[in-house]
């Protein structure tokens, strides 16, 4: 039986924010960046397990939003790619390109989707033909590819990508902007099962996604003080379907050019994950997506090891069988090793499982079992007469604690950038700007910060009404030039 | 509402199965073979269902196999594929070259997997270090790709492969040697959920797969007259561990290379299906990887469209809901379009769904709805006071009949082999024949039949012990040289 290692983490997470994230995600075992190709990786069978939590948890978003399940060729001919101007532009230079197979030179590079609309498009002007055709609304989960030239980091720039990508084409822009209203309701939704704060900002023009109308995007505050995209919303109108020439009949026999929009989200989520909630034990896992959510640890002696395994998964099949996390019945994992309680904690709590389960003789005469949570180190006896309910509730705790600690760190980190920064101060955090609209002032702001403006703020505002864009109070002026603001935009540093 | 196509298929299965094969998959719409490169295809959500689903069957075997799922890269560098020789020349020839990326050149191409080998090994080589963490055993399913120059056919000749693959290390052959067994026992639960009859051939020497020590095929047989192998599971011995340095320290302190063996299915399992099964009416899925197990049609009038729609709903949601087969969930679907059913039927039909429920007014009347087999096209008066039981025992009766269906065509057309035919006659089914050994009497054979020597007959004898090669009868002479038969062999015309 191999041993447990149980040195510590070598950095704390507030001292060296960038070296503690990769030496957490290669300590609790989610992937191997030892594979001889730079910004590609291997996912262990843990690391893998929570993509498809994930994965599996945006599928029933989607599927419920009346979408369907694609899956599209990986290569894409160059002749289609080069048919919409700014996404080559926006592409072009990061792109793998197949030129060989076997001992043939071949006629038509391919090259390794970067993102699918030029893979599914020319599909689309086929599948589309009448009104009755739309909505079309599909999504994929697949890897892409990227050819980074910046330095790769685990999860955040790689190589090859994991990746969720949904494709709608609709009769009519306002169409299209219902469907954009509804992947920010997913959003909100899936990423509180994350435990994931957020903001969405309206991309400045110049840092659209190329080929798009608008870009709202997806971003995460990490306690590096950085920003971290994690998924973004497209509106393109008809900047695909006309080169693509995805058109439809009309009810009254015209014919006209479907709008579309994208949502993408990427293993970046994952990213965010440990950065947010990680600590300097380890990673700390959203009990949602945790691969085992409760690890049962049993207390024995070499005289009564049998005897309280036994009780241990007993309850895991008796009572605990039953439990229910928002409908879903509970990953829990007995750790009946040989070895001391203590390697176990050890490991258990670096690999970031949400509660810890001990099961000990002295707990089970009184009737109890001893739960650990692994966001604040809380320990609670529980009532085997509820066992159920009680460990379904610590897990909500957990939830629940991470979720706040995360938006409080970034409520610290929040403020108002009034006046701009001096050339080379310290810049932290994520901050209001009023802004006029002109891209000279963006630039400097962006200069002086060392950072990026997201863009307008973009504000929910309920169930169904279009989100809007957050507007300036009357009188106020443009952080940059003092001219009249328009708007109010985040600023940050950006990974 | 887009119209019902009810033109019937244009040619039968018996007079021309190549083209009805391809004829009905377009049809009930499993995937869109336009996609601008040859041999790469795109999965419509239908199609794409049926092999998440055949997926989900096959994670579950391997999950409780202690397999875990990873996720390797796509991408291989050159100079690791080209560390096991063999393995090279049998790949080599067939595989996309990454040579550009952005605008550089790469100093050492990729090739896009064809199998994952050489993507895997050099990192079994770091995983494995002492006899603790042996068996290793995981899996991925994923995309790969074969540049076919051959003509390709839809799931049974690609160039981008859906694919599961199982690796793993193990102490000594004999522990691999298990691992084999339970592939063939997993192989065996998973073709009877698939309905699929199969036989297992261990392929002749110059015909396994390029590094192993032997290779077990798995060959469906279709109604074409022809064999297509559907899986393998293969032993390595030491073939790939000594050129990749797989080595762990065994307890008494030497140093020791693994033993491996890999399993590999593809999307093939579904070309079997499409070809065994499916009729002139189209389609017809075993129910348990059918995307829609049970298709609800209310016969309705202007009048009562609502009502018997809405008590239709109430069996799903009702009694329907709690229904199981073997443990899991119905799928579902009420067709509720204002059309009438004739159009309906033809289009599910067409799609494969197993089994069709009419609610009409008359049969809710009589406290019953009507079922339809698609397997037989049997009507079937279902009571409504057991309606959960009867579905079920409906879809089990149709899965059933597809399996014994299948066999019933494979038993028809086996035939044993006891002289050569002469040189260009017809050859039908799947023989036996009886062989020395000599791999010239093998070609032989192959020349004259047009077609393969799948190699000895195995065949499992129950649940622990290692499959066996069948035996020629004592006194039996070798079809071709006449020679002392070694090997009874399976011969047959193959994809």
């Amino acid at each position: 039986m191999a041993e447990v290692d149980e040195t510590p983490l070598s950095v704390r997470k507030a001292q060296d924010f960038a070296q503690w994230y990769l030496e957490v995600i290669d300590r609790a075992g989610l992937i191997d960046k030892r594979y001889p190709i730079k910004g590609m990786k291997v996912w262990t069978g843990y690391g893998w397990k929570v993509i498809r939590l994930m994965d599996d948890l945006i599928r029933a978003h989607l599927d419920a939003d009346s979408h369907q399940e694609v899956n599209f060729p990986l290569l894409i001919p160059q002749t289609e790619f080069a048919k919409e101007a700014d996404h080559i532009k926006g592409f072009g230079s990061e792109v793998y390109w197949v030129t060989r197979a076997g001992d043939n030179d071949l006629d038509v590079p391919l090259l390794l989707r970067p993102t699918s609309e030029t893979a599914m498009y020319p599909m689309f002007s086929l599948w589309v033909r009448s009104h009755a055709d739309l909505p079309l609304r599909t999504y994929q989960l697949v890897n892409t590819f990227r050819y980074e030239t910046k330095a790769t980091r685990t999860f955040i720039r790689e190589r090859e990508i994991h990746f969720f990508e949904a494709h709608t084409c609709h009769a009519d822009f306002e169409d299209a902007e219902a469907q954009v209203r509804s992947d920010l309701q997913i959003m909100e939704t899936f990423a509180e099962q994350l435990a994931l704060p957020y903001r969405v900002s309206r991309r400045p023009e110049w840092d659209k996604f190329a080929g798009a109308d608008y870009s709202l995007a997806v971003d995460a505050y990490l306690p590096s003080g950085r920003t971290l995209q994690v998924g973004s919303i497209h509106q393109y109108r008809e900047n695909f379907s006309r080169p693509y020439n995805i058109a439809y009949e009309t009810a009254d026999g015209a014919r006209a050019f479907v709008h579309q929009t994208t949502y993408g989200m990427s293993e970046r989520l994952l990213g965010a994950i440990v950065g947010l909630h990680g600590d300097d034990r380890g990673l700390v896992l959203p009990p949602l997506v945790a691969p085992i959510q409760v690890v049962m640890v049993p207390i024995f002696r070499k005289h009564n090891r049998e005897e309280i395994v036994g009780k241990a998964r007993a309850l895991i099949d008796g009572p605990l069988a039953s439990a229910r996390l928002r409908g879903q019945p509970l990953r829990i994992h007995l750790d009946d090793r040989d070895i001391r309680p203590g390697p176990k904690f050890f490991e258990w709590e670096l690999k970031g499982v949400p509660l810890r389960v001990e099961v000990g003789p002295r707990d089970l005469d009184n009737r109890t079992v001893l739960a650990v949570r692994r966001s604040d180190g809380a320990k609670q006896p529980l009532q085997l007469s509820h066992l159920a309910e009680e460990v379904v509730a610590q897990l909500m705790t957990v939830h629940t604690q991470l979720l706040e600690a995360a938006a409080a760190v970034r409520a610290k980190d929040e403020h108002h950038l009034a006046v701009l920064p001096s050339k080379g101060a310290d810049f932290v955090g994520i901050a209001t700007a009023h802004w006029c609209g002109a891209q000279p002032c963006a630039l400097r702001v962006e200069e002086l910060v060392e950072g990026s403006v997201l863009g307008a703020r973009v504000e929910q505002t309920g169930s169904s009404t279009t989100p809007t864009d957050v507007h300036p109070p009357s009188g106020a002026t443009c952080v940059s030039c003092g001219g009249a603001a328009t708007k109010v935009v985040s600023v940050a540093r950006t990974y």
